[in-house]
């Protein structure tokens, strides 16, 4: 068998989360459908960098599975993708992984992006991608849309989406800032402010000591 | 009677194009029936700077619409989105017009952009807003995303799509870049490449002499 490194987009919109459970699609089943594909209808299991909540989505997912010899990556990221379809979750990139790694407690750090579209009118192109805050905001801004990045080795579930909620208080004024750093003070859940949704929130990379995706393959799709 | 101009965004996916037509939904018919509603059912007819075919979306998209005194800039744009949805269709701004303003004629620019996904995958997080090539095309590029802009006067039919076409073919190594000079050299739309598929296009925005768009509206949106 070998161990495979997949990079994976997906938009967690129409899914119950990364993970698989009784009411309602995955996208882990999705993956594991299509692998199992490759693996003469024998189930394979997936190990996962970041267990996204329903409607989170991915730019730079990490995953892995165990298959037997005889794939090459891009043969490997074409057949996945193959039997993957029409669900929107794709593999960017297919790689056999280091001895000894593992998908998820190999990880040094995990990249999340949460956006804010802050304006009056609801998004017509960005719908279920932001989330829409129609009250002016007074933080650091590129245009209408705010960006609230944060990379950590670990998150704590809905961190960031906690995060996001509660600096749209302070930017709408229903909190002094001087609140935030009590509530990061107590260290306790119910000092911070509501869950933002899920559309905001993008897991856009995960980093290993390893460097798993070689430049190589980049020029191996033509 | 008021002519106000009108910022609009919208998601081409789902229309027959910007102009109504018998074969299904148009975004000026959306926009037209919500002005109506304004207007005590009365029609009101509306000119646009760009003529969007079907598919193709925009992010500052212009239009005019006359109606009776007695609405504010922000009552007018709450009240179209209002009575817009659930349509992928938004005003962003609503301003009086200066005199004799017309959002068709006295435009002196539209500024397009075409968006190719030039990797294997196709796209989970920007299906319906690119065209996907998986074919490596050789031309500049910002990850797997290609970006042509283009901002003139006016645009024929098709025009920007028959570029974006064009350069795939150069960007793959089928036409040399000296084809592409003569192709301009005919002034001959079959001496062209194929027309792009209008997901990939977007019109970014619309330049008038006159800055419809004052700062101060930016504020009252609180």
């Amino acid at each position: 068998m070998i161990r495979w490194a997949l990079l994976i987009e997906y938009d967690g919109a129409p899914f119950v989360g990364w993970q698989t459970q009784q009411n309602g699609l995955s996208i882990q089943q999705v993956l594991e459908d299509a692998a199992a594909r490759l693996n003469g209808g024998e189930k394979v299991a997936s190990i996962v960098a970041g267990r996204t909540d329903a409607g989170v989505h991915a730019a730079g997912q990490v995953a892995q599975i165990d298959l037997p010899d005889g794939w090459t990556e891009d043969k490997l990221r074409d057949a996945l993708n193959f039997h993957m379809k029409p669900h929107p979750v794709v593999v960017l990139r297919a790689a056999p992984a280091p001895d000894g790694w593992n998908a998820r407690f190999s990880a040094v750090a995990r990249h999340y992006r949460y956006r804010i579209l802050d304006r009056r009118a609801r998004p017509a192109l960005d719908q279920g991608r932001v989330w829409h805050v129609p009250h002016r905001l007074d933080v650091r801004r590129a245009d209408d849309i705010i960006e609230i990045t944060a990379e950590a080795r670990s998150f704590l579930h809905h961190q960031v989406r906690n995060i996001a909620g509660t600096l749209k208080l302070v930017g709408i004024g229903q909190w002094p800032e001087a609140r935030v750093a009590a509530a990061l003070e107590a260290r306790d859940r119910s000092a911070a402010g509501p869950t933002a949704p899920p559309d905001g929130l993008c897991l856009m990379g995960v980093r290993y000591q390893d460097d798993l995706w070689s430049e190589s393959q980049l020029d191996t799709n033509t």
